[in-house]
């Protein structure tokens, strides 16, 4: 094996397959990239098992003298890429079992590891995708990953539910306190799938995908998925089991409305919650931590926590429009409403609400496919 | 007591005593920002029992009401005061314990500590100062403070000292390994001093200090020392014990003398260096972690590593100059050559070297007055 390549462009893929390494593995040979070179093409591979990433480098700088393939630590070698400044890199593989990096003044050799210790990683046959716009997946992860369940109790609330009914896509996360929803209609026809994404795939997902408009092609299996885009196949395992329905969580009725401007309720919130202890999955049905919506029917809505060791907060936000059949309050987690408020880009933001105990719905005046619900925390 | 101040006057001055509020401290009191109102001014007062700061407020915005004292907690405090986007602040402490905050339309009442239970902080009485430019002190701290030890093993090393013999000013860091020095001739007469300041808390005052080109008086006791800045007074305790005699280590005659374009060298180091694990001061005695420097008559300098978990890596400099009466190699930490070279704004160094198992001087071309020495690890 023995090639030169422009820095940069070497350096941009080897980006991309870094976010397939493991930190932590019982697979030492995981650690490594496995480059496999033919005569027209190099080919980098990562996984971590529950993530696999491919990138196919065909640019006009890629000079190959000598095809080969080795296993390489990925990341000395990667730190050796990124400080050099040199134009190219000069790459082969010696016959002592090292690969010798030539760049500028500097000489490295790193030994290789054994490439047959890899494990073979299946990719999805690249048959039969769903095209979707780059910009398309990147709102439905930012608008629905946050709101799944950290931890590991319940797996399946780790992942994005992805289903397909009739072109209709819905995307759901939710830790079950709180539920993001976004709707899509497909323009083309595609068959029916139900899967479910695992949040942080989809995070690894979207540090690759850049911000150029472009499509993003999807394949399917029954335990995986591809996500190919560019020269970049990235796949990840799917989650198990039953996604529940969700449908029947979502109000039908409310008992008020009110409609805010976004950055006044957000800044608000996040004043008033500073004397709040910060909640964590565990302590949330401490009612002390909670912050409290008085919703009247006066435009001057009062936002107010108390905390027996801290003190006292109350902000008065002025609401734009409010329309209560009754006058109550309504507790919720203050990170919730901060997460749920910022998934939208809409100016002013509409708040549903079927009483104090029941969830209550986040909306965004010009954003029609996308829904956020909290759970309230009893007073 | 009750009072207004512009928002930001305050923010500014929470900042600074926020520096001095502990981290953690079985002292509860300590946690609090201590508060004193007279009829003209505001007196801000927190203490980690190794660095005091206490700042006056005298500002044209602070229009007190009336004068009064309270022990407040400083985080719940300087985040609210953070948060808000208010052009004026109201305090006001009421008769229930509670500090009463009211920024535009939000109100806090947080409760107030037991003022009786904060410490006494005396400060050194305000006579007699040495006065130093602040750029002179930011210097300081930025070229020895890094050279000092980490560990507490042997605390007289955790600190700086700053020995004052014949209006000579010697500031010396050092953890034994390495070593950096300063010297300043002052204009002013001075009486003679030799005291270590604790790194950490030069570090917090390095953070207070701002960039306009003001002066610092600085006034000593037997145990402490306070910097007095604008309207800051920052005092921190001294290290006790002897500080050892470190003039016998400075070298005095030279093997070979090699001048480099300091940013070649850090980046040459750097990248070589990838390939080393990186250092501790616990295993800093393995050799395989080391760069090697060639020292030969030739003016291309190898800097190379070899690990062999790794593999080995090597980088050519162009020495600008070489005066070298034999031809050696010497190993060294990385990490401290790093530091040495980074602590020099001269665009060529000097690198003046012994032998391969005594100290070796780095210098800058055009700085006269700073020092960087390091002990080299046996190859």
């Amino acid at each position: 094996m023995k090639l030169t390549i422009d820095r940069d462009v070497f350096l941009e893929n080897l980006n991309i397959v870094s976010r397939g390494l493991p930190s932590k593995t019982s697979m030492p040979s995981l650690y490594g990239i496995k480059m496999d070179v033919t005569s027209q093409n190099m080919f980098l591979t990562t996984s971590n098992m529950d993530i696999s990433i491919e990138v196919m480098i065909e640019d006009k700088s890629l000079n190959i003298e000598e095809p080969g393939k080795c296993l390489i630590n990925g990341k000395f070698f990667i730190d050796i890429i990124r400080k050099v400044n040199s134009k190219k890199v000069i790459l082969q593989l010696l016959d002592d079992n090292q690969l010798y990096i030539k760049v500028d003044r500097g000489e490295y050799k790193l030994r290789v590891m054994n490439y047959e210790d890899y494990p073979s990683i299946d990719f999805v046959t690249l048959e039969n995708p769903l095209s979707l716009e780059t910009s398309l997946i990147k709102s439905i992860i930012r608008e629905t990953g946050f709101a799944t369940a950290k931890s590991e109790k319940r797996p399946i609330f780790t992942g994005v539910n992805f289903k397909l009914v009739n072109n209709e896509l819905t995307c759901v996360g939710t830790d079950s306190y709180r539920l993001a929803q976004k709707k899509i209609n497909l323009n083309d026809s595609y068959n029916d799938f139900n899967i479910v994404i695992p949040s942080k795939s989809l995070d690894e997902l979207l540090k690759i995908i850049d911000n150029n408009d472009e499509t993003i092609n999807v394949y399917f299996e029954s335990n995986k998925v591809l996500f190919k885009y560019n020269n970049v196949m990235f796949q990840t395992r799917l989650i198990d089991g039953q996604f529940p329905d969700t449908q029947r969580v979502i109000p039908t009725s409310y008992l008020a409305t009110l409609k805010f401007n976004k950055d006044d309720l957000v800044q608000a919130i996040e004043r008033v919650s500073i004397v709040s202890p910060h909640d964590t999955e565990k302590n949330r049905e401490l009612t002390y931590s909670t912050v409290k919506l008085n919703i009247s029917k006066n435009q001057n809505i009062e936002i107010s926590t108390s905390n027996s060791q801290v003190g006292d907060a109350k902000e008065e936000v002025i609401a734009n429009e409010i329309d209560a059949a009754e006058e109550f309050q309504i507790g919720f987690n203050s990170e919730y409403m901060l997460d749920a408020l910022r998934s939208f880009t809409d100016y002013e933001i509409i708040i549903e609400l079927s009483g104090n105990v029941k969830p209550f719905v986040v909306k965004g005046t010009n954003t029609t496919n996308l829904l956020q619900i909290i759970l309230p925390v009893n007073l």
